[in-house]
């Protein structure tokens, strides 16, 4: 939590931290220091113990104030416009430098935020020049450990963002429903409905619900679907008793994302794609019955794993790169990203511990059959895992 | 474009380039080298003169091979998984060096794409390790400077983001055009128009349109348009006769945005405001009529500039941080991303060329009428520029 950030710094021995980023969109560091959406970024700086600094351009001064950072300059008062007509490829190199002289930066600095490698570089070799040590962590970083457990107004964002989310997909499955069938066809409005058709629908349900699909939503029937990634082709037909993986990980407006996928099919499918799909749900349950805080995040992956191979499929214990069977991790943590810490997978470092908030999404994954994989979101509270998806898991519709 | 990618690395003598990212979404670097969208990224690899080399994780196989690179690894095939069961801390840097080592790059590196500070720090660090020479470049890099000008497939893709924004934004003033007026207010389905009523129905036209509002667009009623970043709050009521900016920046399937503004009102503004935005008009077409091929950016900057400081504006020559009058750049380069170069700035160092595509968008701004601007797209061609924004400028519906 933010909380603890000059805890972490002090830990880790850090005098300094520096965020950088052209936007806090798709700079979760930048954006969750900052506490706001600023379009074109800024500089942010805090000394540890202290309270931080933010720059930004003069056209993004209303955007920052918004923000928790009390004290905002802008690029012009820290001298940027004269720095640019003195030699315009040094100003923002300079910029940075006349930042960390007003905040009185020394010692130890850490840097983080998304950038391009070439400017990390040069602000990297431009503290340095100035005296300053830059710290080379390996991951999590400090500021990755702090990002990993979300407070009660984080969490609060994310299960917001997870009812809408949940509410979309329910409307999604009433219109397939609610569809006619020709022979093994759905029809809608008297055309034969498609992926395309769907997704269509979907991503006007999201902007309704004030979400947006930043990454191509899933919506994959089977057997493309055996491949956890394919999205599904707009031509892709919806076929009675043909299954599909309906994965969905939108984000919201304060940037918090969910993550949540169900498996469906409109008619019987095969009965062995039902058996792997009770597995597929008895594997969840195991491991949200199993999950307790203080566990190392591998040992999770391991429950599951251990329920799907006495089952006889393959996992990313028996086979490296099964090709088939549970192919992928269990989780993954969620917050202003979907893709962070702590990793549920087999040679994760991470522990499992309160206020984290992370996917459980087990799958299987069969060339002819397809695949089906189930995703709740679970927040660690008290030691356990409470489940934040309002949304049941059905399979027949 | 792409093709002069070599001769670019052969004018910096680098001898291999890395483009490193968790993903290609908002990673336009490795984007626009690998040619496809790959959900959780990967690492490429080129030496000079020689195709290039692609490892993803085995999930990403499907999605990478759709892409240019056609000599494509999973991490697997590189034995990334055994390297995780020895360390996993240090998998993914000795992964990297695998890579290389396969390839065979030599000398002198330079790095590309996004990607946390830490992650950059540690790649080179480990490069340098190997004996390689990392590349600390200056913006542009040899790669923006190829990114800079685009080929046929390029501006056409380009073109058909802009053909449905356009399209779009036709039909939100149709919207706008068939309410009803009540008093000075709009109504819509008998209730007050509000900019948040007006969003949620763009954001569904955008998705019937697969193009994608990666970040808000701007719907801002006078005054607070004042603010050129301003995107309009939900609560803002639409009223008649106060001019509304209207700023779309949608990216399209292939990752291609697209960049439009319009100034419109329902019903007559201030005279004053009319007169704000026919200076506007002309500094726009000052602009058009006046750029060239072999031109240094910044003074396609000046010609507006001087537009706007002979009736008696403000401008970024006449006070570096102007509270009102001419108070932003004139435009910026369209691609992979909406903030590129050339950048038609003060202190550009950018030339303009044929096959660049930007941004021409004078604005206004003052703070009790509110703001007046007008972007269109353009692409440099046999010496001139070449309007790409199919959409008429009316401000009075």
């Amino acid at each position: 939590m933010l909380q603890d950030l000059d805890a972490a710094m002090e830990a880790k021995g850090v005098d300094a931290l520096i965020a950088l980023g052209d936007s806090t969109f798709n700079n979760p560091e930048l954006l969750y220091l900052v506490g706001c959406s600023i379009p074109r970024g800024g500089i942010y700086v805090k000394r540890r113990g202290q309270a931080p600094f933010l720059v930004v351009g003069e056209t993004d001064l209303g955007s920052a104030r918004l923000g928790r950072v009390r004290c905002v300059k802008s690029f012009g008062e820290l001298g940027y416009y004269s720095l640019l007509a003195k030699d315009a490829k040094s100003a923002y190199i300079e910029l940075i430098a006349s930042v960390l002289g007003e905040v009185g930066v020394e010692g130890k600095v850490a840097i983080y935020g998304r950038h391009k490698a070439n400017v990390i570089l040069q602000v990297t070799s431009a503290l340095q020049q100035r005296g300053l040590i830059v710290i080379q962590e390996d991951s999590p970083t400090l500021l990755e450990e702090v990002m990993m457990t979300k407070d009660d107004k984080e969490v609060e964002g994310i299960r917001l963002v997870g009812e809408a989310a949940c509410s979309v997909i329910r409307e999604i499955i009433e219109q397939l429903k609610s569809c006619k069938h020709e022979g093994n066809k759905l029809l809608y409005r008297s055309q034969e409905l498609t992926v395309g058709r769907v997704k269509r629908l979907l991503k006007t349900l999201l902007a309704e619900h004030n979400l947006k699909a930043v990454e191509e939503p899933i919506f994959a029937p089977a057997p493309g679907s055996y491949d956890p990634h394919y999205t599904g082709l707009d031509s892709d037909p919806i076929v009675i008793g043909r299954p599909i993986v309906f994965d969905l990980f939108p984000q919201g407006g304060e940037g918090y994302y969910f993550d949540v996928t169900r498996t469906i099919s409109i008619g019987t499918p095969d009965r062995e794609f039902k058996r792997m799909y009770d597995d597929v749900f008895e594997a969840q349950q195991v491991a949200f019955d199993r999950l307790r805080s203080g566990m190392p995040a591998k040992e999770a992956m391991n429950i599951a794993c251990e329920v799907f191979e006495k089952k006889g499929y393959s996992t990313p214990r028996t086979n490296h790169t099964p090709k088939q069977g549970f192919t992928h991790s269990l989780g993954h943590g969620v917050g202003l990203t979907i893709g962070e810490r702590p990793y549920l997978s087999l040679y994760s470092q991470d522990i499992i511990v309160d206020r984290q908030v992370f996917t459980v999404e087990p799958g299987l994954y069969d060339a002819k059959l397809g695949g089906v994989r189930l995703e709740d979101v679970v927040v660690m509270e008290g030691g356990v895992a409470r489940n934040i998806t309002p949304l049941e898991k059905i399979l027949i519709y």
